[in-house]
């Protein structure tokens, strides 16, 4: 079952950590590696990660007129089963002691984990995302910078900074048939892929953002911003696929190095 | 030779043309029908238009604090050499006793053709094109609601609102294609697309805004806004034609429809 919750981390130093997604990362394993040192390599060698780390702004109250108030809060999501648990109560025991991001100490303050505690929480069964209402389209929110980075011939990457409606179903989709227990046969899902690049158009969008992004050791060009994508096909199993893939970005998000901070995406 | 001209138009009725990028293109035709039938007939039956047209906003000056003036300011480009003078000719003959755009009656107030004049009015020859300094990048700022439309199996087309840097490269190519006497051969044009596609990249943009315009008879998604696209390519070849299509985009404009007032296109 995947999850979203977020950690509120207090520091006695009120600068705000200087590579935030970074140090995420980095307390993420250490975290998993006191855990259990085999299901941190594990994890760190998976060439999808089953969790995403987003490092939000301080609230307008926490930020006390602009002030930096030493609150940071992190927002993790987990896309494997067995991660949540193990990772909460490492988390809860580990908190009181002192969670270091970078060369901060931090103290876990409070976990939120519905969505009554924060929009941006909450927990779907497999079952529940895999019978979300079926859509014409997609409505999101890309809260934090989104990228994505296609491979081309010759080792190249190359980052395409823009709300592509096909580069967003295909990581999605790609994403579901990794973590997901349900996923989608390998025809079926070639096949939506074919129909996403013929038939899914970008209606509308809002608020689009350029800003350069830090991820692990790269800087990236990335956006923010909402979209509104359409899809011209009249299949109900590609509605049906549409409306598990708006539901499930809010677990997976979106792009490249989710688990560094980018691609924090939310369903609207 | 490309030019780029404005044609300022008065009338007595202080409201806006409604649906003015389609009444420019109707003048356009009147105009040239009135100069030679079978050249009007040419022009029309061309697959890519050797024009673009855009409406202008009115300047705040003309505006009157808020008021509609009936000022109305098109933007005329010719990148055919033989459409310039007599076109010219026949506005300035006809300007006097009235110009329709829709059922109001405009009369032509002045013609700017220089750059001194206005930062969009000006002139190059072809070789002057085809000689502007080498680049290693386009910077572009579009002025009006840009879009790509893109032909899909099944008689589909669909629109792309999103400065996607290979169709921005490859709108601009296959105009340089269409209409510069100083074209590069098929082989040349085709491995330069390839090689867009793989080492253009979107670097930076700002001021993007999702805009649904009306063109022709329909309404399209499009984007206004300022990109900046870099190519990673060393190829000196590469960078002498993105200098062309960077100098070319200023009288092309970029995008689908830009006899109907859509894709006005300036360089920064």
């Amino acid at each position: 079952m995947p999850y979203a919750f977020l950690l509120h981390l207090t520091s006695s130093d009120p600068r705000p950590p200087r590579y935030p997604g970074l140090y995420a990362h980095g307390l993420f394993f250490a975290l998993l590696g006191k855990l259990d040192p085999g299901l941190a390599a594990a994890v760190h060698a998976a060439p999808r990660k089953p969790f995403t780390l987003a490092v939000l702004e301080p609230t307008p109250r926490a930020r006390r007129g602009g002030e930096a108030s030493g609150e940071v809060v992190l927002r993790v999501t987990t896309l494997d089963d067995d991660l949540f648990a193990p990772l909460l109560g490492v988390l809860l025991r580990e908190g009181v002691a002192g969670l270091a991001l970078g060369d901060h100490p931090y103290r876990l303050a409070r976990v939120v984990a519905t969505p009554q505690g924060s929009p941006l929480a909450g927990r779907h069964t497999w079952e529940e995302l895999a019978t979300a209402p079926p859509t014409r389209g997609l409505r999101l929110r890309f809260r934090t910078p989104t990228v994505f980075a296609t491979s081309k011939p010759g080792r190249r990457t190359r980052h395409t900074p823009l709300p592509d409606p096909f580069l967003i179903a295909k990581s999605l989709l790609t994403s579901w048939q990794y973590h997901s227990p349900l996923r989608l046969s390998d025809t079926e899902a070639a096949a939506l892929l074919t129909l996403f690049e013929l038939d899914l158009e970008l209606i509308r969008f809002a608020d689009l953002r350029f800003e350069r992004a830090q991820a692990a050791k790269g800087f990236f060009p990335g956006f923010t911003g909402a979209v509104e994508v359409h899809c011209h096909s009249d299949s109900l199993e590609v509605q049906r696929t549409l409306g598990i893939l708006q539901a499930y970005a809010f677990y997976a998000g979106v792009g490249a190095k989710t688990a560094y901070g980018l691609g924090l995406t939310v369903p609207y």
